[in-house]
C-alpha cells in the first residue's frame, strides 16, 4: 500500500555509512545515490551497498587524509572552513587527483566499483536527486560551519528539489537559520526533518512522548552515554562536533585544532570527556512543539572513546505535573548494548520515512522530530 | 500558524469527562460538544467544561444508574447490551423521562446548564459535526460489543462527515473490524485513529519508538499498574472491561455481571487484579506498523481498586537486535505519580491533534498510534 522510498546520502562517513548499512534491514526503503566529497556513487535500482561499505570502509581514517580532507565527514573540509569554493561557489572542491579515480586507503567513495569522480558531489546530488525524483536526502554531514546544511538545503531547493531533507545537525542555533528559510523550502515543496539523529531526534522524540502525561512540562534531562572504541575512526567529525561543547572550547576552536592535538586532548582526559548543559537543539525543538521551554531542558553525557560499553545509560526524564496535580517523572532509558550508530541511524530512516509520507501529503516547511509525535 | 481545532466528546464517562478536563490546559484544542446516554451540551464557541464537569461529577454514579443506565460509560447500556434500540435503529433510547430535563444523582450530562435531553445523542453529535465541521470526535465509549465502535464511525461517514475519529478501544480484534470499513472511512475523508488512549496507544507509542535503536524487534512487553481507588466510580466501565480479561472471564461473561457480582468479585481479590497475556490491541498496532508481530507482544498489569498507588510501575520493554549485532533492552517509564486519566487523556488529545494535522493534509483511512510514530 506504501509506495517504495527511495533516498540519497550526502556524506559517507560514520553516520552515512552505517545509514546505508542499517537500510539494508529495512524493507521499502532504497538508497540510491551517495557521495563524499571526491565521488558519487548512483544507482537508480539502488546501490550495491555491501560493495560500497566494502571499497570504502577504513580508507578514510588516515590522519593525513583527515586533514587535508578525502571524506565529508572531515570537518574541516566539508565545511567549507579551508576557505574553500564550498562557501563561495557552492561547490566541494576536490584537493588532490580531482578527476581520477582513486582506489586504495584515502579514497573515500570513489574506492567503489559504482562511483565516480566529481569536483562537484553536492551538486551532482542535487541533480540526481531532483532528475530521478528521490524521496529523500539524508544530509549526514558535519556542521561545525553553523550556515552549512541550512545552505545546502537552499541549494537543493532552488534547483528545484520538492522532496525531504532529513540532518543529524546538533547545534540549536542552526534551528533559526533553517527558520528562516522555511518559506523558500515550503515554495519548493520540500519537507525539512531536522535533528533526526539520537540527540536530538529520537531522544527529543522519546521527551515529547513522555510529556503526554503532563499538563505542564517542568523540565527535560537528557543524559547520554557513548562509547565509541571501535566507532572512533569512523566518528572523527562527531568527537571533533562534542568537543566544541567542552568548557574552554568552542566551534572555532574546536574546528581548528589539528588531529594531533585531538589526541593530546584525548589522552589528557584517557578517552573520557563529561559534557554538561551542552548546546544540542534538543531544547529548541521541544519548545517548538510546544512541550516545554527552551530553557527547561538539559542535555549532557558522557564520551569514552577507549570503550565500546557506555559510560553511562542514556536516559532521558521528563517531570512535570498532571492534570490531577500531581508531579511525576516518566524516564525513557536506552539499553546499554545499543551503540550510537543504531540511535542514530534508525531513527534517522525513521524520520525519514514519516517525512516521506508527510511530503507526499503535501506537508512542507521545517519540522523537528517532537513535531511528528503526537501533538503536545 | 496552526489552525485550532474543535473536538467533541461521545460520552461523558470517565475519559471523556477527564479529556474535557485536561483539553483545558491545552491551547488550540476547544471542546465544543459533548454528550451522553440522555443529552447532549454544544456550544460552537467552547464549552464551559467547569460547569459541565461540576454539574455532572458523581450524578452517575449510583449503582442503580449504572445498572439501568443513564451515562454512556455504562457498558450494558451504550453497547446496547440490553438489547435495547441501539444496535437495531442505531439510537440510544432514553429509558427514562426521555425528553424532560433531568437534574440531580443520576441525571447525567443534562444535569449541566449547556446540555439539552435527546433521544438520539449520537446522532446528534454526528449532526452537529457534519453542521459545524467539528474537526474531530473523542468516541470515549466502552466496547464490549466490539462492533459497536466501528459501527457508530460508520455512521458518522455515512453522514459525510469527514473530520478525524480517535478512539480508547482495547481489544485487538476490534482492530480487524474497522479495517473493513477502512475504505468506507476513506471515501468519507475521515481519518480514524484507533486504540489512542494509555495501553493501547500511549504504551504502543512508545514501543514503536524505543524500537528505533533495532533492525529486529524480539519482543515488547507491557507491564501497567494501575491504582484506581478514587477513580474507580468514575471508571466503572472501565473495570468491566479489564474483568473480562480475567482467567474464567470472556467479555460476554463480564457484560452480564451485575453490579454486585461485580463488588463480590472485587471483594474477592481484595480490590487487586492481575492480569496475563492481555488481549490488548497494542500487538495488532504494532505489528500495523511493522514493528513486530503481534505475537511478540504481551500485555499484562496489575489493577487496584482500593489504593490510589499504583500497585507496579507502568513499564514498556522493548527487546531488540541492532544492525551490528548487539541484543538490548529499551525501556520507558511511567513515573507512578501519573494516574491512568492522565495517561489515557493526555495521549488521547495528542493523537486528536496528530490525527486532524494528517486530516489536514487529506490522510484519510484508519491508522493506530505507531504508525503516527517515525516509521520503522
Amino acid at each position: 500500500m506504501t509506495r517504495d522510498i527511495t533516498f540519497a546520502v550526502l556524506g559517507t562517513g560514520g553516520i552515512g555509512r552505517r545509514t546505508l548499512e542499517v537500510s539494508q534491514y529495512k524493507d521499502g526503503i532504497t538508497p540510491v545515490a551517495a557521495c563524499d566529497r571526491n565521488g558519487i556513487a548512483v544507482d537508480r535500482d539502488g546501490l550495491d551497498v555491501d560493495e560500497l561499505l566494502d571499497a570504502t570502509e577504513g580508507n578514510i581514517a588516515s590522519e593525513e587524509a583527515y586533514e587535508v580532507g578525502d571524506g565529508v565527514e572531515s570537518a574541516g573540509d566539508a565545511t567549507g572552513s579551508d576557505g574553500g569554493p564550498l562557501t563561495d561557489g557552492g561547490e566541494v572542491a576536490a584537493d588532490a587527483d580531482g578527476g581520477v579515480k582513486q582506489h586504495g586507503a584515502g579514497a573515500g567513495v570513489v574506492a567503489s566499483a559504482q562511483a565516480e569522480p566529481t569536483r562537484s558531489p553536492i551538486q551532482d546530488v542535487i541533480d540526481e536527486a531532483v532528475a530521478a525524483g528521490i524521496d529523500a536526502v539524508l544530509l549526514a554531514l558535519p556542521n561545525l560551519e553553523h550556515d552549512f546544511v541550512p545552505n545546502t538545503a537552499e541549494r537543493f531547493a532552488d534547483a528545484g528539489y520538492d522532496g525531504v531533507l532529513v540532518d543529524v545537525l546538533k547545534r540549536s542555533r542552526v534551528i533559526g537559520t533553517l527558520d528562516e528559510r522555511e518559506e523558500t523550502f515550503a515554495d519548493a515543496g520540500m519537507t525539512f526533518v531536522c535533528g533526526a539523529g539520537a540527540t536530538p531526534g529520537f531522544l527529543t522524540g522519546a521527551a515529547a512522548l513522555a510529556a503526554q502525561s503532563f499538563v505542564e512540562v517542568e523540565s527535560v534531562d537528557i543524559w547520554w552515554g557513548v562509547g565509541l572504541k571501535s566507532g572512533y575512526e569512523d566518528n572523527r567529525g562527531t568527537v571533533r562536533e562534542d568537543i566544541a561543547h567542552l568548557d574552554g572550547y568552542d566551534v572555532e576552536t574546536a574546528r581548528e585544532m589539528s588531529e594531533a592535538e585531538i589526541e593530546a586532548l584525548v589522552d589528557e582526559h584517557d578517552g573520557r570527556f563529561e559534557f554538561h548543559d551542552m548546546e544540542h537543539a534538543d531544547d529548541v525543538l521541544l519548545e517548538r512543539a510546544g512541550v516545554c521551554d527552551a530553557a527547561d531542558v538539559s542535555v549532557g553525557g558522557v564520551l569514552d572513546v577507549r570503550s565500546d560499553e557506555k559510560p553511562v545509560t542514556t536516559t532521558v526524564e521528563v517531570t512535570g505535573r498532571t492534570f490531577d496535580g500531581e508531579t511525576a517523572t516518566n524516564t525513557f532509558e536506552l539499553g546499554d548494548d545499543t551503540s550510537m550508530e543504531a540511535n542514530v541511524n534508525g531513527p534517522a530512516l525513521g524520520y525519514v520515512r514519516r517525512g516521506v509520507a508527510m511530503n507526499r501529503d503535501g506537508r512542507t516547511g521545517v519540522f523537528g522530530p517532537a513535531e511528528l509525535m503526537p501533538g503536545f
